[in-house]
């Protein structure tokens, strides 16, 4: 690991978690250089929904690039994007009766965030945005300023111009209907919360501690962007692509969104972002907003294969099955530790366990690593076990991997048990 | 090309300008999906130095997804990036006796200016950068700020809060030293200008025009950076990886940046971007700034093979060698058709001939592609003829491509002769 | 009028809703250049609580003008401005046991609070400040930012970089206390609110429509203040200078802001404003914050006759006793018109009647005018007629203005009458 | 002046250097407490051309307070109003043959300023602003981004966003035409500099150091803003009302602002400032700028007596009397001391000496008020000292000011000369 402390920035962050070297993978399982396999239920913050190395994936790669196919073209025209903008639309757009634009950005999640806040602040001719607590969207400039977490920001280099943050579903207690709230400051012209452009929104919000809108609340918040002739923006990043169970994350909702923001698992682990553009908001003179990056062709070669498990519901209730698997076992585990005041969280197949005390869920991570078991935290205090395994997991894997933590959570109770009895330490 | 149409968004560029569906690529050559073959002087704006589908990139990239490599693992250690790491340092690094923190941001070029100009204020505690006219450092919110061209902009989107823009090398006629007008407001307390956390600069301005900033005003803005408690950022995007024909563009000025980007060519035509911070820089807290791809494997397996380039001195002479082809071509092209008063600018493989006439650049890029070359325009006005081939082209090719633009600049005068002595149009 | 409608900008404002041209004034009526006398309920928006040309005030400025007093001497020392400090401390500041720096600025309210706004976020190293609905304080650019009304905000130029907009104390309904809102969003790391360096409020928002915060919702956000280290300025430019009984309108809460804007009736009707921190935030270096009328010697001479007022508890038992009256009537005139669903608000000298019918109170103050009553309104909406007249008024001048209120309400519903039953008008 | 160190904010300024407690003034003349007196070279930072207690505005503030005359009267017409506009036209507009439209603004030149760039950036659209280095245009949030000098900035509470800084008139030497480099800056889509909705500049740039544009200058300058649709807003506030000889600064150069901001001098000593609109600007929506003490009503009883002086042309005849004197005798000076290597400039009755040593010049002040004589210093490093009499001085007085001048350099160095030779110190 010596090379890494030498060369890389102090901003390495999972490596430290999880010190392991890793050489290879495939489906739900990591190996590293010594050998070892590890389970991983973080599968890339959510890029690897159809999981690592897929069959499909691996070998349309090696075809297209033994056959010389073109790898890097800016936004050129090339066979491999016109199979993906076919394919997308058959698969995806026409069955869902949805009519968007694609655009392309530089294939990272923040890229298409800029992207979508830029287009929706043009064509309203307005700056302000309205954003949720907790809300995760990225970090350059643009996004950061969308983005809850102070942790990302600095006096110095922040402009925070005219976003103003909302309330997020639930996040005054079960009983406040925090959309309500968002009408009274719009509805009053003397609220300080200028009209804005937009209101961008993730339907769970992953980071933010696997907060899940409920489908009345979002259809709520859709409804007062109509009625005040605001766009709506949802951040399909990191919950798209059949996380929660269909292809886009709300479409359980009926919701229907003027932008969409796709990245992540979109080209099947390979960068690629997207923006779904309604038609009349696609107000672009041409090359106004470019990217060299913009339209990975390994990208599109892979997620062409990987829109077939779009057909039919397959994928689905393959998710709804292993969803239930998840939230039963997790319930158990909470059960069986009544001590750490554990709650279930979660949609589809992100799912979280909450764990409120202090540190206990980094302990727990850093038990489920050395039994073989990636699990990363979520939460603005990191006081959510955050359960992102591929969506392709196998069973018994999956099954193996909740198994971790059941083991990870009794071991950590054990020595703090042992610190207490032990020496009177006042742990 | 009808999904391209009804697919894609309005804001496609390149498309446009060379509309053909190209199939595969080899070299400095591409294929459509006719069989049609063009000599490629685009490059991918500058990603594809070493050629598209190099054959070393080809064979490790199919070794490794056949072997399970990992592709996607956030910023965890792996075999590849291990690999790159360790071959980074011995090959371009240590040679160079350089000490610099290696920071993999979100794989696009933007990404890494963001993160730079971050490090950069949150280090300095000031907010104000200096940029430079014509300067071009990508479109996210903070990158498009410190980016010349107002076409990008829009009063809706940017805050270009704490940016000014100083005079580059020339600007203002070769008989005025910028330098020394950019000290003068510095040193001036009450100029207006505060003193900013960072410079911002490209050697060479690519998308600006093709201007090429001299080793002395390169070293005098240095002096000005020490002298003042200045960062200097060094944008090696377009125009490092060997562009100029050293590996950073600024080698044979002898400066030495604080902070230098690269992207484009550093991940051979794959998504990559990085930044390289001097140690003491180094200050971010870990996980402070992320990006899903940040570190993508497969980039990491290209670059790693691609550093061979590296060895010795050969790519150097390479550069100079077809350097000399290019700039005598363009001196005699010029000197044949005086009446478009064309001149010939540039540093090593990345050149220029300007032409005055509105839209003259454009016609000739037209007929250039309809005779089987791909050329891009430079400069605000797009009136300047951007010659970027891959710098491993061979030479007939180069000299092929070379004979096209002389052939379509004959041909646009020839049809602008026609219009006037044909039916006295005022063309 | 017509010099007024040639040379004077659009802009122009009370003029249009009480055409006359006012010639003299004496304690709390007008008259104009025709002789009509008028009852003034308006008061210079706060400016006049101790009357038109109040004779001590008169006299002092005549006599000190014909001594050759100086009247201009930027922040130089003078015999007016000694006698002005020396007053302030004895009748003002001692007696409440307040120990506060005090900062002329540019003698307007916006110049104090602009002057606020900036030391706090200087002392503070942070940027964001915490404003709340229905706010208003000032129109220059810092100020504007932190004003709620959207009318006075323009996309072209306005930054309203770091400002957050909490709910005032009632504005989610009487259940929900909107200091426990306020303390979850600063209590959150991830909440997109970051720390303040301030949090500005003013105890009774009188543009905003007459809303009075509770002297238990003002020692909860000075509470919250203390816990997160955040500075709290009470502006107090309309509602202090005794308007709620008090000198200052937070002494029946016992909170103890860190600054405090003073203006309006500080300078007995001339300008003057003035800020007054605590000592520990005095860290200004001299110079830094100026203004060529900071420091008005007239107002000097003015006040300091003022201040008398001050000495005992006459004047608290004055406004109490009218106060009373007031509140009274306006709640016989509610009753008497039940159709208009008025309600009364109010505190000490300035109150309100709500009559949420669109465009009623301004045909009242319309009618009003008529009967030789001037009288504005407030709110967002405009629908609150806004009782503001001198603290000194003589009982009879005060009950017959409202009497005149009362009738103008009759006037107004009974032209709506006839417009019904007479000829079927939709009003 | 315990009173003032006990209870003034540590901003206190001008008092440090002038530590007396002024009691009377007459004309060009102060008087301490101590019946000291000082000729006044400084005059209110300029807003006392026409002397301290004008017998004529004396008189008829006494005889408007004696009847009861408006005092305060928000926008409100007034009769004082009246009488103010009509003669103001008659006197100032009308023979120039100026179409402006007034706007009271709060009584500060910084509003005026604000007021100006309001108005600017909402009729174009545009929120950049080009200033000039060393330009003052006062300290609240909009006036202080236009203002270069960076002693009255800070991180924390600026937002300089859209202020572009330019060099002003003779900045980079007198054989630089600065005006050439602001049009090449607007010419180039791709400076980084975007179209601005107005430039701002003052003609005689006073805080900034005494430096005069040249009428030549001027006139390009409002070509380019004329060519480029921008518009052009003359600060009139220090060096207006007949400072430079004409009622107005820019006179002599024939240009035409669309915006003109006035104040100091313009209320006789008393608090007024007024912004001058091109009637086609004038697009304010009726309040939507107001301010507490817009039209100060004792101000234009003072103002409406002044302009009388400008019936006819002996106030520029007496501005140009008295400027012979100042610059003949600040030239002997000069030339008297040539160690100092003094400089003289200036314009009309502003003018400086230029003594580059470092604190030099405030060493002379502090000598010349020890000998009678108020002299204040200009220029980012106080290298300038600035001699800003009233316009109407007395002869023999405007004489004796500058003979102390002569003896206080005298006296400084005299004091530096006998460091040296008495006890070899290093002064």
């Amino acid at each position: 690991m010596r090379i890494f402390e030498q060369m890389e920035s102090q901003v390495r962050s999972y490596i430290r978690a999880f010190p392991a070297i890793f050489a290879t993978a495939e489906g739900a399982k990591l190996t590293d250089d010594h050998g070892n396999e590890y389970i991983d239920f973080f599968a890339g913050a959510g890029t690897l929904n159809y999981g690592h190395n897929n069959p499909m994936v691996s070998e349309a790669l090696i075809e297209y690039i033994k056959g010389n196919g073109v790898i890097h073209g800016l936004d050129l025209a090339t066979t491999a994007k016109r199979d993906f903008l076919e394919t997308f639309y058959s698969t995806i757009m026409q069955p869902r009766h949805m009519e968007y634009k694609v655009q392309f950005t530089g294939p990272t999640g923040t890229n298409a965030v800029e992207t979508a806040l830029k287009i929706a602040r043009m064509v309203k001719r307005r700056s302000n945005v309205i954003s949720f607590t907790n809300g995760f969207h990225g970090l350059t400039m643009g996004s950061v300023a969308v983005t809850g977490n102070a942790f990302y920001r600095d006096e110095s280099f922040i402009n925070r111009t005219n976003v103003s943050f909302m309330p997020f579903d639930g996040y005054l207690g079960p009983e406040v209907n925090t959309a309500e709230y968002l009408r009274k400051f719009l509805d009053d012209y003397s609220s300080g919360v200028d009209l804005p452009a937009a209101i961008i929104l993730e339907t769970v919000q992953a980071e933010g501690g696997i907060n899940v809108a409920s489908d009345e609340w979002l259809r709520e918040v859709e409804q007062i962007c109509r009625a005040y002739d605001i766009l709506l923006i949802v951040d399909d990043i990191q919950v798209g692509n059949g996380r929660t169970g269909t292809f886009f994350s709300f479409e359980s909702s009926g919701i229907s969104p003027d932008i969409i923001t796709l990245s992540k698992s979109i080209g099947g682990g390979l960068p690629l972002a997207m923006v779904l553009l309604r038609p009349e908001l696609d107000q672009w003179r041409p090359g106004e907003h470019t990217g060299t990056f913009r339209g990975n062709n390994l990208a599109f070669v892979a997620a062409t294969k990987l829109f077939s498990y779009w057909q039919g519901t397959d994928m689905t209730e393959a998710v709804a099955y292993r969803e239930k698997i998840v939230r039963e076992r997790l319930g158990e585990i909470a059960a069986k530790y009544p001590q750490i005041e554990a709650t279930v969280r979660g949609k589809g197949m992100i799912n979280g366990l909450k764990i409120p005390a202090q540190n206990f869920c980094s302990e727990v991570s850093r038990e489920a690593f050395e039994r073989g078991l990636i699990i990363e935290l979520a939460g603005a205090n990191d006081d959510v076990l955050k359960l992102l395994p591929p969506l392709i997991i196998e069973e018994e894997v999956l099954r193996a991997g909740l198994d971790i933590i059941d083991e990870a959570i009794g071991a950590v109770l054990e020595k703090k048990e042992n610190l207490i009895t032990g020496n009177g330490s006042d742990y």
